[in-house]
């Protein structure tokens, strides 16, 4: 552990919690993570198993009085998010709070209450929307106005299937939550109304729930926004929004990325150079070379590789200065690189 | 740095250097910038600043015999290649070559027989294409047999622009070698013969190229292969591979991801869950949360935000269960939030 | 004329009455126009130009009374439609009428009572997007039941700009009229209801206008309907519906056709041979091949291009048949073929 | 027969034949055919099931004696078209002839010589796709400059399966023969030469075939083509080219017609209005009709429709003026309307 990364706790190891464990060992830098804090202590030791060096607690309170964290990030359901927080508010500590805040305005309030006692900013709650490329990308076009004025949001929300543990109210609290967030966002401007229409029943959709639901919402400056939430889609996983500007359309969340309607043209961006376009296979081929070289084993394009490449480049470059046809003559592969 | 990482020596911090030092400080686990061997001062002082911690040579050798290093990664000019690799080789020391592994057959030969000698293999090359998604969904499809036997590969290299320091042949040295590694990969067979055929030249292209040209392979199996090879195409950067199968074609390299052309449909996929959609998103959210509370500030949504979405919340429920349109009501940010 | 031609009157000769004129003429086998009927004698005549041989009326009565039709094509605004189509039915003259019947469920009641009490169905209405193969092949889609039950339709209709004439009741009279049709011909089911709700007004739309709207409609099977109705949108003309089902979304109105996501992939369809591919050039050539030859003149591709390509079939074949790279020699064309 | 059409004599009524006779009959206006030339007692008989009032013949001449025919339409195998083409030319006669001219440069040449010594133009031959909406629009981007030189063509001509007729030299004679036409055609420039190369062999292609291949061609501007022609592709047919410039790509042939990559975005056209989003449903609505009437039946929208959405568009009128969410109250249909 680096003397000087930021030391996060992690309250909850559940499915959430593990995920972001790993998130944070593996993907982010300059952090790792010094605790666990979760009462099931078999959870705990499943999730220590990643995050080796962290200390397992069952008690936030015994976590912070132990200075054993810079930051928290919790992973609980939201039932239980008022009792970290409080206590990590009271010990000035920064936190990621999975979504909702709480699971209703009066606790909230508390939360709010307290943190502006405390006199300082400490919690950022988990609309991880506001971080994704296309969001950013759809908010960038409503700011410079390339596309005119924002009029409507036509939104879909399908999920092929939902847990068991998914509830009527789900819909709302757990799905349609992160439109309340995002849409403020895109439009610039909070939610005046919010209504509720129903669709024809989907016959694959469980007992216990009535969906899809047609969820429209007035925001204060006449945007107006219409959101399908559908759980039961069964064919994959899309989340959308179109755009309706004054004098264009754009969508994001099909899997080109930022589609726009403009001026008599349909279009999308394409890579301005290798940096975007390889940027995945950059980070994976140099992660998976340390992985390697860590087992002491070997992975990707071996030495001989490189000679093969090599000899068709000589043999490329003979043809480019005029040789015509030319044959590539390699050995065959040794043993060795097998 | 922690004890148990894997401590990378960089050598070359031109701008290729500089972008793996950045990758192994922010983006991989489990490594740590250790060396950075660079014989200019300048370049190598720039480059600590993303790797404090790094020791700075200027010759290889020093930093083996130091025991600075457990791996290299080797970010010079090709023709520098071989004489960081023989003592690499030598220290038994694992390392990342950016291709190409040396620029002629011979000198590639040498390193071969360098590593044999060695009895371990240890080296990897940069051909950083067989860690794309992409270019690994297209094997799959290749190896699955879903669409046939492969029987044809139409390929394109395009960049916007080039350098100046981008010659005749490196067309072939730069550019082609790339194809050269990843055609025989997805095609399972090596190249047979090699041919350049030239195009119009392009009137925007510098005046010392002569491009853009298609180069013609064939390959042990009987797969053909086309590429045109493109430096001057002004609009973008493109690398796209459309891929003749018995009974179905597939394309990778558009905005799009793989799209393939089977039973009378053209298709691409979707998504199936959140992990992909957001994976980015994700992790761009715990990074931000990161520096921004080790820099002591704040970012992302606020508990006032989660505040708002309660209430939304609050009222969405109330108009599934019947309720109507709901009016949102919310106090004015307090300034603490705003 | 041919003697067995179906003899079609038109009656209004403004830009649609001209259009089915033209139409007729041109597009339509088996019909021809006999009569225009229309008041405007300017009007009239320029119409006549399309169909010299028709006959001119100014009352649609005249052209009954004179025996000149065998069916009537009504292209005048709404409001004129019941005195064409009482006299229509009591002729006994079949009729299409483009939209709307009439402007009102009264007169509209009054021609389906007098149609009934003829005893013989003689009116067509122009709803024509119940003939355009996009819709046709969604509505296929629905009934085959291949992505489960319909449970929304997520309409758009969006025009660039509207002229003068279009007033803020024309949004629902001129425009949603059409989805008033297709929604429960798509559906299968009655409309129960209808509600209009406002977007923010687009700062582009003529100050006569609010818009753009979401209309919303429940059909009698519970299918839940939300339609942007938007004659602003400046970029183009856009009529898109995304069909809701149980288990798969369909789309069309973009310019690639019907789109689908079912069972993890987004897809389309591709053509399956020459017919459709290339059915527009086949008629497209021997349609100029006809005018020019009425003419006196030529077009297309000529004999020596006939020639150049027998020489290169010639050479192609041999190249075919293992000979290598060929030369194509053809001498410069002929003045008479230039 | 209108009086003043063009009479078409058909020459052969097998496949292509029939086809060119139903398009005529019914699809292009100012002709008709007048005459089926078939030696084939029973094909023509079931040609003339299409075009009642031609009349048969057996031999060309004798239909030229009889002054049958305004001009002829080849749709005969290629080697019967020289024993057609010179008595038309003969006599004056305009010919459509479909491709090839002839077999044979030889043949060809006598063609040519003989029209030429008419001393005026009579032969189009039948390269369609000249008149395909995208390959004009193709063209027309080469002609305009907007992307900047044309620089290649990457093409490809992809069949699901073929005939047992087709042969080995049918890849050329058949198939490329087309290509040879539209590439001088779309390039502004002649062939200079052709070579053939083979990739692996499709294991679904008939044993008499070795396909697919790949065409080269260089123009005497300087523009390189590289042409996949494959006959055995399985998924269905696509004709696709791709064309390369000094400042973008374009693409044509795939469901969405024209593509183009130009200056960092990938785009295709939207419509601008209804004429060209739905000129096929306003045709096939007046044919449907058209062909309704003449056998006494009705098709389409009844009047019963017009008074449904007479009802819909009262209410959504009074919605639109403030009168919220409006019921719709029809009565039942009537058996009448059923």
């Amino acid at each position: 552990m680096n003397a000087q990364d930021f030391r996060i706790g992690v309250v909850g190891a559940g499915m959430m919690g593990a995920d972001h464990i790993r998130r944070i060992t593996r993907s982010i830098s300059g952090a790792n993570v010094s605790a666990v804090i979760e009462p099931d202590t078999g959870r705990a030791q499943a999730a220590l198993g990643d995050a080796p060096a962290a200390q397992a607690f069952t008690r936030v309170e015994d976590a912070l009085d132990a200075g054993a964290v810079d930051g928290l990030l919790i992973a609980t359901p939201g039932f239980l998010h008022e009792p970290v927080l409080l206590p990590a508010i009271e010990a000035g500590i920064p936190t990621l709070c999975e979504k909702p805040l709480t699971p209703d305005p009066e606790s909230s309030l508390r939360v709010l209450e307290a943190e502006q006692a405390g006199g300082r900013r400490l919690i950022q709650v988990g609309f991880m929307r506001r971080f994704d490329p296309e969001y950013r990308q759809l908010r960038g076009l409503v700011e410079s106005g390339e596309t005119g004025e924002l009029l409507m949001l036509r939104c879909a929300h399908r999920n092929a299937v939902v847990p068991d543990s998914y509830q009527q109210e789900s819909l709302i609290t757990d799905s349609v939550v992160h439109e309340f967030d995002i849409v403020p966002w895109l439009a610039g401007s909070p939610i005046r109304s919010v209504e509720v229409k129903f669709a024809r029943r989907n016959p694959l959709t469980p007992e216990r729930l009535r969906e899809p639901i047609l969820v429209l919402m007035e925001l204060e400056n006449g945007v107006l926004v219409d959101l399908e939430m559908n759980v039961s889609v069964q064919f994959g996983y899309q989340v959308s929004t179109e755009a309706v500007f004054s004098s264009g359309i754009a969508r994001i969340g099909e899997p080109t990325g930022l589609q726009t309607w403009h001026a008599g043209r349909f279009s999308m961006g394409e890579h301005a150079d290798f940096t975007t376009r390889f940027a995945t296979a950059y980070d994976a081929q140099v992660q998976a070379w340390v992985d390697a070289s860590r087992a002491g084993t070997t992975t990707g394009p071996s030495a001989w590789d490189g000679y093969r490449v090599a000899v068709a480049c000589q043999e490329g470059v003979a043809s480019l200065g005029g040789g015509g046809q030319r044959t590539i003559d390699v050995p065959p592969t040794p043993a060795f690189y097998a």
